[in-house]
């Protein structure tokens, strides 16, 4: 039976990369036999909102819950429309609505990638971020007082439920117990922040009580980012609420110098709605329109939706082609980002030859 | 006449380092002819609230509040005091009631300190990181429902005022109008955090107008973290709210490899109340005791200590003896944490000898 594909490219950038991952998947498809089945959507873009007036339409819910996986590529573009519009309108909501209450990416320090940090190389680094991805500071509630006045004040609640935090939590420790250092490490900002954070911290405490073979640290984190930089070598799985997760998962790439090339997944582990996949970088709009955006992100994201789907062998074969691809380090191929001439197809497709 | 000064060790490696710190401000003293005069004060440590039930005094506001100065160590030791009620007892009190809305800390490569990034030279790396300190995130606003519960939901509040806003912005702009390069970068997240953050977005445009010859730019934290990292360089004056300065002004001495050296200021800018000087590094009950912690991080304190008081030209002396004595990198002279095997006192000696 086929496993149905729902693609939403976006902004900028994000056209660009789309056919690459989906030459990929094509490409990884054929080899292990999986059969795949894209459904193209124009919604979710800054374009469609200035048709529309609004990122999606109405129905969008409907039209999407049935899909077997969202395969996106980045939405974004000031100029036209503001973030908080067109991100709140589109990427936030899927997360929400389909519950996608984890938010998993990879930093992975790779052959041929050059890592900003001194002295480290492929295999020193590799770890998970684990992000609450549906609650806790993205919330939307709050307001403005006195508007316009001196006495201007402005309020946004952080709201962290039992229910959220405990399923991220678990999630994380499932994670860990599958990996070999068996390794889990806490954001938390309890010295500071009096009421929620001391929660997350209590509720880590209470999970723990169930894995207890997962060595387990907490770092503030003020501390967690300077160690990311200190000692990427410490972590195995790092789990952190909405903000703090979006902060590790864009720094830990930065560190493993991949942050251009970096995948994401939104997901909703009991699959009661479609999961989504997307690469950690943005729309791009500086370099959008040349053809020279790095691929990667987009294929790896695919990469990591085939794993979800079940076919790991599929998803490690993806894996490995980048990762050759990059080991050769040929300059016609390779993006300017990692030292090359080439192009983003040029790149796409030294990879799905590859496979 | 003499500057008062009020000293308040804390815990851990505060109570060792803090002698250096005196050791050497009392050795520019000399040398430029300052009147310094320090009064020590037990309260504000672990240790106290063991024997009293509380970090302070119930009247200290009264005994610190006409002093010229504070001058902290370190405070908080977990296995004794809970995080947030040592650091809620203390250090946030004297931020919040002595109005010290500025927290600002320098991210500078030091020569003879190794950066954790690759290729990085000591004067490649030099900005400022301005941190609002009284309000935002740090609100101890909300509380728990459903307590003990499935249904449990805790609420925490991020309060923005246009007062505390402007005035930390104001402090940033005027600070980035004495820098060469006048640049000042604006941390951000309002595309996901979607009332606080888009207000922040807001109030730095306005004020904006009134600097039109500083240039101004924003991030997003999460790519701003990643940008510390990869382009340390870009950076010259960078402002944030109470958490993103609390996050940025770690990482950046991170990636200067000055964590454990670097100075904080909190300052009241309009001397209404006095401001507090303390090193970056916290208590580190893991060293503690044994005379190993490096003192830099306090002696420098004490030169932004000098130069809040009017002394810019003895501050200056102590961060060149400073430089001079990690250029000399005499590993007798040198703590460990710096390749050294000397101890806090033989560092804290070989740089109040230079003075
Ligand atoms: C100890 C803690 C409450 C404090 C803070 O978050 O402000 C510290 O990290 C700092 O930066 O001074
Ligand atoms: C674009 C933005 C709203 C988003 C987030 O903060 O979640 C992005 O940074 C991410 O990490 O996917």
């Amino acid at each position: 039976m086929a496993h149905t594909i729902a693609v939403i490219a976006g902004d900028g950038i994000g056209t660009e990369v789309m056919p690459e991952g989906i030459r990929a998947l094509e490409a990884a498809a054929k080899r292990f036999n999986i059969d795949l089945e894209f459904s193209v959507f124009e919604f979710g873009s800054c374009d469609y909102y200035l048709e529309h007036g609004k990122m999606l339409p109405d129905d969008w819910f409907e039209q999407l819950k049935d899909f077997d996986a969202l395969f996106y590529g980045a939405v974004g573009w000031p100029e036209k429309v503001p973030d908080h519009i067109s991100l709140w309108g589109s990427l936030l909501q899927f997360r929400r609505q389909f519950d996608q209450y984890i938010n998993l990416r990879p930093c992975k320090l790779m052959p041929g990638i050059k890592s900003p940090l001194a002295g480290r190389e492929a295999g020193d680094i590799d770890f998970y971020v684990v992000r609450e991805n549906t609650e806790g500071e993205y919330s939307s509630v709050g307001g403005k007082m006195f508007e316009g006045t001196d006495r201007e004040v402005v309020i946004q609640e952080t709201i962290m439920t039992r229910t959220g935090v405990d399923r991220v939590l678990k999630y994380a420790f499932e994670l860990a117990q599958t990996r070999p250092r068996k390794k889990l490490t806490s954001a938390t900002k309890s010295n500071g922040i009096s009421i929620t954070m001391p929660y997350w911290d209590e509720r880590v405490v209470e999970m723990s009580k169930g894995y207890p073979e997962i060595a387990v640290d907490k770092f503030h984190i003020d501390i967690l980012t300077a160690n990311f930089v200190l000692h990427p070598d410490w972590f195995d799985v790092v789990v952190g609420s909405n903000l703090f997760g979006d902060i590790l998962s864009d720094l830990g790439p930065a560190c493993t110098g991949t942050i251009g090339i970096a995948p994401s997944a939104n997901i909703n582990p009991e699959g009661k709605f479609p999961s989504l996949f997307e690469p950690v970088h943005g729309s791009a709009p500086d370099i959008a329109g040349k053809g020279v955006a790095n691929p990667i992100g987009q294929i790896w994201s695919g990469a990591m939706m085939l794993e979800h789907l079940g076919y790991k062998e599929a998803a490690d074969a993806i894996v490995t082609a980048i990762e050759e691809v990059l080991s050769e380090g040929d300059s016609q191929v390779l993006t300017r980002d990692v030292g090359g001439q080439g192009t983003t197809a040029s790149l796409g497709r030294a990879i799905a030859d590859k496979l």
